[in-house]
Formats: C-alpha cells, structure tokens, sequence
C-alpha cells in the first residue's frame, strides 16, 4: 500500500501541486460522528497560515466533501475531500524541471518515477498534499473530541529558540488552541518570529521541533511487536515533509539517564494509576498505559533558498548550479504542527478501532 | 497485522521469555539464497553477549530451521527459526506476578490481556523474543550480502560515553563486524564498558545510541507519503526493546539549522551522483538517494535494577513497593546493536521485493 | 482495509449514489503508462449500457481526472477518478428509507451503519459505484494490453440460455470487445435480450453468468496457500453487486469428474508448456501455468422487482409490504461484464507488481 | 503477504511434506479462550482420515504449542503450532524431481521458484499444511462455540452421488459432528464411500463438493466492497488444496432464477429478522444479515493418479510420460471438511475482530 496508512481506519492522500485537484479519502469512520465544516475549514487555516510568515499560495483551501456524509454526520463509508487547485502557475518551470534542487525530493523522485512525475512545484511530494491530511484530520480530531481525548502540538523550537514544555496540561492546550503560531511562552514565540523573518531576510530558512500531547487515551492499545504505538505514531508522522526525527517522552534524553532516573514509578492516585515522571512518554511494551502520550519530531529548515547552490543537471548527469526564485516560506514547523495533530489523530483512530472495533468512537 | 512485519518480506514472531519455545517465520524471500548456519549463530552469539558484561541465560540459543530450506537454501516458501527454552525457571515469580516493574510492560500488558498474559520473565514483552528476528535477520543480512549491500551498527554512545562518527566506511564496517562491543574508538570502548560495570556495582543501569549505516542501497526506493523510507524503517525500529527515538541522517540537529547549511548539494562524480553531506540520511522525499542510508536510535537504560522502586499492586491497584532480584543485564544498548542490524535488513529485503519484484534479491 | 483492494496496486472507492460524487483512487501503477481519456469513455458507457435492456440514469458519466496522470501518462503517483452524480433525485424516498428492500443490503446495511448510511438509491452500496472501478479498470487494461495481456469476458447465460464456450480465442475475443451485449453466438445474444424484455413486461428480472479470459498472462504469479491466484480474484470479483458465485476452469464440474478426466496433462508445443484441456482454468497450487486463465461468476437477477413484496419496517422491526416503483434494470449481468473485466485487470496489475515489481508494467 | 491471511485475526502456515516440521502461527485471538488439547487432537484425527478411504501416512499429527498458551488459556500473543514430521521417506524421488505430475503445482512452481522448491512429496504445496491450519482452527472454533457460533460442513456429493440438504439444522449439525464421513443420509454416505471404493481399484480418483453453514453469526458485519464477507472467506477457502469454486447461498443457481424467486423476503419472527428461503446464503451487500451463512465449495477429483498420464519433463522442457506409484487418496473432499470448517472459524474470528474489537470473543 502506497499512499494508503491505517487498517482499521484508513486515510489515502493524492494529488499534485499544480494539478487539478488534491484531496484524500478517509475510511472506516464509525458511523455517526458530527461532521464540522467550520472546523474543518479552521484547521485548514492553520495549515496555510498567512502574513509575513509565510508566503503561501492565496488559495482559499475550500474542502468539499463528496460522500461518505449525510445530514452532517459520517455515514460509515469512505469520506472523500477535494480542494481544487486554483492558483497553480503551471507556465514556465524552466531549469526546475531537470535541475534537482537540494534537501528536495527531485532527484529520488527521478530515479523512482524516471522522469514522468509531475515535477511542477514539487508534484506528489508538495507540503500542499498536507491539506488532505489535514481535512481527514479534522474529521478524527473532532470524533476523539467526543471520547474526551485531546491532542495538542506546540513549538517546542525553532531557530535554536526553545518553548517550555507543557506544565498545566489543560490551560497549555487552551492556549495553543487558538494560536495561529503555537508557541506556549510568549516571548518566546516572538522570539522565533523574529528569527524566521531574519533567515527570511537572507535568502536561508530554519527549522524547528514539534511537540505533541495527548490526554484522555485509554491504556492496554497497541501491539508488543511491529505495531507498537511508537511504530505505527512514528511510521505516519515521517509522512510530514522535512520531518527527521521521532522520540517519545524523554527520547534521545533517555540514552543518557539511568535507569533510576528513567523508570516512571507507578502511583495510584484517586483510583487512577499514574506516575510522577513521564519518560517513557505513555507508552510501555508498545502499549498505551493512560497516561498521557508525548512525542517531538525534528522538522529540518526548508530546502527551498535563495542563495545559488550546487547540483546537478538530471538530464546530463553533470555538475551545475541552481538559482531558487519565487515564493517559499522561511519556516514550515509552524504550519506542521497542525499537520502533527491531524495525523496523530488518524493514527489513533485506527489503533482505537482495531482494539475495540469499529463502532467505539461513535458518538 | 500483529507480531507480523512487511509484506512482500515480511516476519513474524512468537514466543515467551518461559514458554517452550521462541522463534520467527520469514517468507517472501527469493528462492535460492544460501542459508549459513555459522553465519546464523555467530549472529546469535552477538546478541546473546557474554562475560562480564551481560547476565544473559546460559542457554546456547541453538537456531533449528524446520521449512523453507532444502539443500542449504531458500526455496522462496516460509522460512521458520525455532529456539527451544531450556533455562527456563519457571517456578515461583511471587510477587512479580502481580506488581509492575516500573518502565516494563507489566501494568501496559495487564492493561491490553487482562491478567491472561504470560508474566513470567516479561512473557512475550521479553528482549529474548529478538533472538527470532536476529535468526531472521541473519538470513536477510546474507541475501543483501550478495547484492553488495552492507549494514553495520555501532555503539554511538553509552552512559554518557560518545565513539566518534563512521569515518572510513569500509574500514569502519569491517573493524566493527568483527567486534562484540561495537565502538570504533577503542578508547571510548573501555570508557563505555567501564560505565557498564559502575552502574552494575550501583545496582543501576545505563542507556545509549545506536548509529546505523546502509551502503550499497540503491536509489529509488520507499514512497512519497506513508510507507516513506524514514516510515517503514521506524516503525519496525522501535519494536528493539527500550527504544524511544530514531533519527535520519542529522535528525534532530537539522531542527538547529539553516537551510543553507542542512541541504546536501549534489554532486556528479564518475558518473554517480552523491554530495558531500549526508544531513538527509540517503533519503529525500521518502525515497532513497543511493547515498549512505544513516540513522540512529535512543536506547533507554535498562529499567530492571536493584534499588526498590515504587509501584503499584495490580491486583488491588493500590500503592506499594518492589525489590527486583535475579539476573539482569546494567545494559543492552551493546546486545541491541545485531537487532538493529536485523531489523534493518529486513525492512530493507522487503522494500526491496516492492520495488524490483521477488526474484531480484536471488544470488 | 475495507473500500481499498490491493497492496502492489491498489483502489480505493468511495461515493454514493445520490451524493455529491463517486469514483475511485488508483495507486501504484508504474510511471509512463499511456493513459487514454477515449478508452476510460468507452468502457464507461460499456457499464452504462443503453436502450431497451437498461433504464440507467442519464448521466453521461464523465470522467474528470485529478491527479496522477501528467502528458498523457501516469507518473507513478495515485490516480484519482471523480464522476459527478448530476441526476440524483434526492427529494422524497418515502417508504424505502425504512423498509428493507428484499435483496438489497438495507437491512445489513442497518445492522452495520445504525441507520447513519446514506440510504438514497442504495448509497454507497449501489452498482453505481462500479464506474469508479470500470475508470479504474481501464487504465490497467489499458496498461496489460501493452504486454500482451488480453481480457474478455463474455455472458455465459442469461435468463436460462447459454451462449457457446471460447473457441477460437483470439477472435472470440475481437468479436465480444466491440459489443455492447457480449454475447458470442448472435442467436442466443437474441434470445438472451428477449428473455430480458419479457422479465421486465413482467415487472420481474432475470440472472446470468459471465465466463472471463484472459490470454498472455505469464506463469509462476500467484502464491500457494492464501494468496492464490483463485483466492485474490475471487476475493475482488465478489465485490461486483449480485455474484453469488465464483468457479475456475471446469470449476463446480470437477466435482463430478474422475481424476483421469480433470488432470490437463502437460504438452510442449513449439517451445511453449500447455495442454489440451484447461480444466483447472490456467491455476495449479494457487500459481499460474502460463495458459489462459479462465473463470465464471454467478449473477442473480436484479433484486429490484415491481411485485409487491413482503419485507420488515426497520424502525418497528414489524413485518409489512413494500412496492418498489421507479426506474430499474431488469438484468445487469450484460452491465456487469464490463466490471469483471476491470476488476480483473486491477487484480492481475497487483499481481504482476508484487512479482516482478512496480516497473515491470511500464510501457 | 504470503502465507498469512488475516489482519485483526491471522493465521501463518509453514513447512513442506518431507520436511522437519509443518505448523502455523495463530495471532490476534483474544485472551482468556480455553484451549482443549483434545478437541484439537480429534479436529487433527477427522483431517488425518484413515481406514480403507484413505492411505494417510501413519504419522500421528501430534501438535505441539510452544507458544501463547498459558495455564490453558489464550494469552493474547501468537499461539505457535509444530507437528514434527517423521514419516517422511526423503530418499529417492526419482522422475517425481523433474517431471510435473498433471494437475498438481509442479510445474507452476517451477515457474515461480526456479528449481529451488523443495519437491519432495509436493513440498509446500501439499495437502499436508492444512494441518496446521486445522490445529489453528479448532482454537478458533472454540472461541466461536463460547459465543454460540456453530460451524458445521458436510459431503454434499462425491463421486456424483449427492447428499441431502441441511434441513434441521441443530440436529444436522449435532449428527454430521461426530462423524468421519461427515454425510447427513446415510444410505448416500455408503454410496458415496463405494464410489471412492471403485476409484481407488481403477487407479482413478473422485471429486465433490462441500457444503458450510454457520448459525449463531451476528448480522452487520462485512464491508460493502471488497471486504465483502463473500470475498474474505472465498479468498481464503481458495487454500483448501483442490477447490476450484465457491458459491453462497443458491449460488450459480441464483443466475437461472428470476428475482421474484431469488429475493429472501425479510420475516419479523420473535424479534428477530429472518426469511423463509436463505438464497444469498446470510449475506447481503458483503454484510451479515444474522441468517445462517450457507456456502459450498467444489473439490476437484485428487491429481494422483495410477494410469500413465503424458506430461514435461522440466529439465528438457520436452514431452514424456509419467507413472505415479505408493500412496494416494482416491478422494479428498471428506478429509478437507474439517479444513473448511477450521478456515471458516479462523475467517469469522478475524471478521468479528474487526468490527467488535480483539476482546469480543473472550469467553
């Protein structure tokens, strides 16, 4: 299966940047579930994120929905998103077409697809075909909503800024909520900001770290082997372009502890069973323990800048240079997060449906 | 799909740490590859470690392949690895029957089966279950072997303790194949084993990383989105026991970048193409660029010591205390690294059978 | 996975009948296969049929392609279909949104979706949704005919009367491509229509069966147990609406053979293995021999009759009657034919892509 | 995958006729089910056969776990299954190492693995994996039993004799489930057994068909499209060695009737829904209407046989003749009632996974 994740509940994305449309396909819904255009259309907005952040393209993203809705609700079957591609300036590509540029997908791209991909403005490997993703996201967010389970993704770096982590879990994802630039402590959020405008103002871009949580997932869901919930998390979440790195919990930090530092004791705490620490991030043998589920990726600057750089022409195989014009964002990590959250609750949704089968999240 | 991993290649495994037996069924390899039973048990031993530095079980993990080689090769049908148990000490667990080692999957298990999992010695969740896979791994190294496909792993750091990068490749593979404890820099490799044996003295434990690195791979493998190269390779990565992260090529540092500085710039040299950096890890796009593969993983300290530890009664879920005895290993970043070598080859064989069909691996 | 069937290529379908659209999702195709907008129309109103047989929708059944073809090829990407439903008729359903109409999936569907599925004209479990199959399809027959892959199916019986066996393959199958009712002896095709125009007089229906073959189809595809080649196309061509039934070479006959008269015995002719007789329908040990395959499916008659029927009232649970009016195919085995052959060519691409890899169908 | 089929629920079979071990691993069964050593050991009996109808090998089928199980239950993880073989005469093949026996997978493995197949006795391909299949499926049975579900198979015909229909269902199951020569009229039961009888003295062999019904299986359960009930479980019983068709409910016979015959018409008896005739055997639209599923399947005669048959030699690629000798089954339809009964339970139990979750079936 290609462009297909999920068994349980399943999501298929496709198109191409300058194509006549993208979108995605969601299965295996439960049947039921409220479905929330304007929701949908939040979430699309902080995928495509605006002002002096971003140049992204002016394109609307409307979400049109053709089956697998009735009256507002999920009916059970496939759910089908499309959002057409207005703004695609298809004309000239020029040496964009055989140069492959750096930190980009030209080059594999051409030794998979022996030049007939669409090569235009990154074809099938577009940051855009993330607003599919998104779409479907939107739909699992809201349906996990309704089963008390929150997600929520911050900033936790960029341009060697760092967030603080979250504390007061509730208020944090409150706050982060509403924020178009998900950052918790303000000055620091500033701080970032002005750091991507700097790299902006020289032709160069940074990258970032996203940090995720997840409150109110039930213990006893994932498999020891294979399907670990780490697995199946981090399988999905290296689907966001530029992504690097996955962790859990403490992460990279655990290969310098102890295992008295590292190990979360168990506390029982008003019937619930919980833990002072949180290393192991809410996952232990590959299995859900209920406390909350914690994770960072590391989201690397955006290849796309504006200083000449070397490569090499894919026609002749020979050394040349490469010069990027036109829009292109100085930072994506901000416009990830979103993207962070929808696929997190994709992969959720599915681990959620097949432990306890396909009605569980109907509302 | 469960205990079950790839699908044009793909392995499955059983077993409990006390049960009868462990081992693995791996199908979908190409007909005729030889099988080496020295090749396979010198694997084995590199897993099970001895000495000083491990407490493993005195048992010789003796590989018998009941299906799928018949004239000491592979007949294409699927291969099964049986491993009996015969150290088993089944008898009295007492109070780990029913209290949760802290950073095991005791309390996630009981979670998920119920109190019908097999609790003895970790059960299914033990490390010993990898010895299946590194049978498996064994023969898939060997196939990748004859396409002129070498995998190698190397202690990155532990307790603390970082060997320095691969340097020399070639050299490096080699100098590191042979060795029990997997460092390049025979200094650090003291250091490091010195930190082992301190924390065991603590009756404590320590983590570290592992790096990997894939040379010969060709390019043009994985896909865009989902099964992306970075994807697959994680998924099955973080079923080694203890990991909670993985990178590509300069992971988590890329989020501390510039552009300018994370792009690879291609480069044509006598007819290849390739570039000075390998900030990407061999993958763009999701999709191999037939530079280096390079990743690496965070293995948290072994979480069974000696200090008593709070936890709770899973019976009466009430607060309590435990006292780990027995044997134990202060460390398993060392025993981890042929698992990774496994793994790796594994997914690999798989995505190579995607990509070029099932007869391409055939020597 | 439920509306997706596949793993080397796959579809996805979605849509209802009297929702915004339908189509299909095709991935994993190889890149720079031609794909001909004149073709996909040709076997669009194959499905559609016309005239006196059918009383389909008027819908021209246009297919819009968004993604995944680029200069008239396919790139390799996912290639989406959207056929959108103009004439719906969505106003008033009256009874049949509550009454379960004898063999149709309404009260399975009830029992599955709890009363959420989009019940108008069948939703999503209308015949409708096989023209995103047939678009599908045609791109992989399209594809197979590059190679010397040859489908055809043909109606075995309608009604009770039975055209002729495949004779003389190659031009039985000319023949039957240019028909729109395939039929290869006209007298029986004549008879057949009439036994379809009297069941409708009657306001009754009739059933039929369909016999594919399919020529140049290389041995050695398929796998010994599950993964048979009986297994995967039976698996898929029971996703066609009506087939009740699926048989392979002499099929429910050999159950009434003796072994001396079922076995084909091998014969080398001009270098080629074949046989006289293809009573295992071209499939030995689930593998195939490199002889036609062949195969038939059972279709019932349309379960949409115009006598008044006992049926239960979904919402009482109470028995009742229902009266089905409207407009309604008498038959749909000659509509069908196109479908198996679609559903035979994204099947046998699978296959071929698992065996030989994602390139080897690339023109 | 290959040797797998499932995914909520799956089974892996392995091993060849004359090699060490034949077995199969069961994974994703809820904990807590009861395992019965000797329900499995009389499911391995009905499949072993013996007396005068068969020639089985004297090999006791004794079946080992060595994994899974735990103080007689389930625990969650994969149940491994191992049946040693020890009566395996390896020694000389002759001409059955190079030329392919009419009707078996000789040849077609040569196609697929190039010489490399272990040929001895028919390898991979024989009859002889079902037993693990059946030790797989007598765990699953019982965990359907728990849940009253009842699976029960009968010899609809053989030799062109043909038994009775089920007509008192709980009556025809309880008598059919005691029997070795699972017949439900007695007088047709010695018929048949006289016609394997007169095979056997010509040298010959005789096919027949198999008839499935399942009481007690929930409705709503299947996919509309290509997880259909039908096609999940025809993929699957496609394994059984020698079936070349599949049919539901009427079947084939469905295509000669007119709707007004065909349509089950829905009855509100006690609460509950049913219908007076079953003709689309329990499954509408892909889906479980809570009616008895009914199917059958057709056995084609054993290829074994004693005349000289024409046949390749695989080596030359030139014609010959071929003279088989030892011990063969005249028939084999009443030996794969038991594999269709264990394939049918393992289908189910993977479907109700599915849709309830992996704790539904826990007793």
């Amino acid at each position: 299966m290609k462009n297909t994740f999920g068994s349980g509940v399943s999501v298929t994305v496709f198109g191409e940047s300058h194509g006549d449309a993208i979108g995605a396909v969601l299965d295996g819904m439960a049947p039921g579930i409220p479905v929330d255009p304007e929701f949908i259309a939040h979430q699309m907005d902080l995928r495509r994120s605006v002002g002096a952040l971003s140049t992204a393209r002016r394109e609307p993203d409307r979400v049109r929905i053709v089956s697998g809705v009735f009256n507002g609700r999920t009916t059970g079957t496939p759910i089908t998103f499309i959002i057409e591609n207005s703004d695609t300036r298809s004309g000239d590509y020029g040496e964009l077409a055989y140069k492959a540029r750096p930190g980009h997908a030209d080059f594999s791209a051409q030794m998979k697809y022996h030049g007939f991909q669409d090569f235009r403005g990154g074809g099938h490997f577009s940051g855009r075909i993330t607003a599919g993703i998104v779409a479907a996201g939107a739909v699992a967010i809201g349906a996990l909503r309704e089963k008390n389970i929150r997600i929520a993704t911050h900033i936790l770096s960029c341009g060697g800024i760092f967030d603080r982590g979250f504390s007061d879990t509730d208020a944090d994802m409150d706050k982060i909520g509403g924020l178009e630039f998900a950052v918790l402590d303000d000055e620091r959020s500033e701080e970032m900001q002005a750091a991507i405008a700097a790299a902006r103002q020289e032709g160069d871009s940074v990258g970032g770290r996203l940090e995720t949580i997840v409150t109110g997932f039930p213990a006893g869901v994932g498999e020891p082997w294979f399907d670990t919930l780490e697995g199946v998390l981090s399988h999905a979440l290296f689907s966001i372009p530029a992504v690097k790195g996955v962790e859990f919990g403490a992460g990279f930090g655990t290969a310098d502890m102890r295992g008295s530092q590292c190990n979360d004791c168990f506390r029982s705490k008003d019937g619930v069973i919980t833990a002072d620490t949180n290393n192991n991030g809410g996952i232990l043998g590959g299995i859900s323990t209920g406390m909350p589920l914690l994770f960072r990726i590391a989201v690397k600057p955006t290849p796309s800048i504006f200083t000449e750089q070397q490569t090499v022409d894919m026609n002749t195989m020979e050394n040349t240079t490469l010069q990027i014009k036109g829009r292109h964002d100085p930072a994506i990590v901000h416009r990830a997060r979103v993207v962070a959250d929808s696929i997190t609750a994709l992969v959720l949704c599915d681990q959620l449906a097949l432990r306890f089968g396909t009605d569980w999240l109907r509302a």
